[in-house]
């Protein structure tokens, strides 16, 4: 079950100014479901994007990367869930295509200016004439308070619902900033089956906007894992409709860490959803690395735990078994590491030192800490001043169930 | 349970003129479990060993390490499960000295002739009072058929002991290789919780000796990976006692390529023991990356594939969620990789070619393939002629089992 994680309430995810969604059950996933969804933005909004490295990246992938460069006046985004639409060559480009062509046609629209989003099963054919068929009705049902509706239309694996607003003062306009994302497996830095969606009202230039998005998700998705494996499709995209009436926020304003800040938070939240609601996840994992000599080295040795199948395995036995982790340490590549020097600590609790078990550490103590449902696992590799942090989950017999039932 | 791997038989496992080996029920481990083993050496053999590049290295690995760079006259090695020795500073090594010099006094040898090691549990304090009381036990009987005995005293979480041999023709002689391995999990390339011992009674000198090691890890112990953590202990030795009468056997010899492939072939089965033996496994998985610019890269897909949970659960439900493979070979950071070039085979199976599924290829073939016990994972690069093989297995809800309650 996800850890401290529930469904948002529908009137907690505020409408943002210029934003309608929609969807529609289009038997694209199975009956029953919500899988198609459509956004539209007013006019004159701005988008910006960042898409998985996987370099099998997915047909939808490859268009919101070609219409973004493009410079079009984005006005739709179109998701469906059920078929991730990679792994597809020629065939699945002509078919994502041709779902924005659809979309366009009915909203008025050029192709490039719909963003296609998919998430699924990879390596088969997208059924697009079921998402066209769905088409009409989720355009039916646009409206500025379907948020939820929205994040529940985007989930394939996950249990719940993922969104968030935040509301701030910008220039003596009240901003509102509301997002939505999915994931639960195959989350890994860089960009896993993940999709993200951010908006907000604020009057913000191209540039800025761009300038938060990396900055933002560098604060927030590519700090999370799950089990290690990078997606095909992952997408973050922040939109800004303009319309708050606040003036413009350029990289230069007295406004723009205010801004950047409330939607790296929202960011943040959101990605940190995945993990709480993680395959199979019964704890999340905070992994804290301090004293490096760069951000690189941190980054290694906290993945290297975060990855590490045994340390999962550990967790989720509530099992202090403290020595995986100083192994995950020794193998991360840190060069010229001294293993006497770094401290691991659980939680408060200091647990190794000098290159062994710390003389004042029980294991009552570990074992308290690890039945927490959320725990900090924190090293001061004793080298630096460069940190960084890495959230993930426990790895259960339920993640090995749902990845092995995925498709059944 | 192991993959194709049943016990050998003891009459399988031939004796090796000068190496001796004798065990001992210590108590290290648990009751009624033989958890000690003595190895003793003839006068004049010669012994090389690699170990983990773990940098959280156990106390007996850095004895190992620094007896063998003495160049001391290597007589016996002493190994004990049930405790790592690792992560357990200053008080560790000299625990593992201790141990050294108490076999030492009853074999009138100098600490330096005796290699220790240990495997088990990371951060606990190793009960030497307990390893030492079992040595006059394991003296006792100390013979030469003792191999099976031996493969069995050096298990952990195996559920089979591993053991082989070969017999060869060297300049007229007869020369006998036999080797033992031990592990299970933590399994990866550098070494993992992995012991390997191989002796030979072939003359070889110490530099040719050498090289076949180096030459032999890497085809073997470095191939295989279970879980993708490196542990802290990981050693394999060689030994030649120079007893078969055989002209001295040194790189240059004529007889090199035919000892050293030898000691290859058996490395290679040691190695792939322990991938059947993983914890938890169902199915044994090759993994051959062809094509390929170099090697290094030929690797890194190979082992994004073979640590991949998403892929390693699919394998266990014989689910060919092939599209999974395409993902990890796309962020396995392979520079501008033509994902429209590759191709992927299951077994013989062509899957996925032109960046998507084979037109041929039909959901049955796969799941035919994948019913197997041992799976052929096959991709063609298309872009050189470099190549590699990994050999792995699947990840079952015993490998979360086993790990979760390691030690319980």
């Amino acid at each position: 079950m996800p850890v401290k994680l529930t469904v948002p309430e529908a009137a907690s995810l505020k409408p943002v100014r210029g934003v309608q969604l929609g969807y529609a059950e289009a038997h694209v996933r199975k009956s029953g479901r919500k899988d198609v969804l459509v956004i539209t933005l007013a006019e004159g909004s701005r988008v910006a994007g960042v898409f998985t490295l996987n370099q099998f990246c997915a047909a939808p992938v490859i268009l919101c990367k070609s219409f973004l460069a493009e410079k079009a006046d984005i006005r739709a985004l179109l998701v469906n869930t059920g078929c991730a639409n990679a792994g597809t060559g020629e065939d699945g480009l002509n078919r994502a295509k041709q779902s924005c062509e659809a979309l366009g046609r009915l909203l008025n629209l050029q192709v490039n200016q719909v963003l296609p989003f998919s998430t699924g099963v990879i390596l088969e054919s997208l059924p697009v004439d079921k998402v066209i068929a769905g088409l009409p009705d989720a355009i039916e049902n646009l409206k500025e308070d379907n948020w939820l509706n929205a994040a529940e239309a985007i989930m394939t694996t996950d249990i719940v619902a993922k969104g968030t607003s935040r509301q701030i003062q910008l220039g003596g306009r009240q901003i509102t900033i509301t997002g939505i994302s999915k994931g639960s497996g195959m989350i890994h830095p860089n960009m896993a089956t993940m999709l993200g969606y951010i908006a907000t009202d604020a009057a913000v230039s191209q540039t800025a906007l761009e300038s938060i998005i990396h900055y933002a998700v560098n604060k927030s998705f590519n700090c999370i894992t799950v089990d290690g494996d990078t997606s095909t499709n992952d997408s973050l995209i922040m939109m800004a409709t303009n319309l708050a009436g606040n003036a413009e926020v350029s990289e230069s304003s007295a406004d723009f860490i205010t801004l950047r800040n409330a939607l790296t938070d929202v960011a943040i939240e959101l990605a940190q959803a995945i993990v709480r609601d993680g395959e199979g996840a019964t704890k999340f994992m905070t992994v804290k690395i301090e004293g490096g000599r760069d951000e690189a080295e941190c980054r290694k040795v906290a993945y290297a735990i975060a990855h590490s199948p045994l340390i999962k395995t550990a967790f989720f036995a509530s099992d202090p078994n403290l020595g995986r982790i100083l192994a995950a340490i020794g193998y991360a590549g840190v060069e010229q590491l001294d293993v006497n020097a770094l401290k691991l600590y659980l939680g408060d609790v200091l647990v190794a030192e000098n290159g062994g078990r710390a003389p004042a550490y029980l294991e009552e103590q570990g074992v308290a800490v690890m039945k927490e449902a959320e725990i900090l696992v924190r090293v001061d590799l004793a080298r630096g001043k460069a940190a960084c942090t890495v959230w993930t989950c426990d790895f259960s017999y339920d993640y090995v169930k749902i990845n092995a039932d995925y498709r059944s």
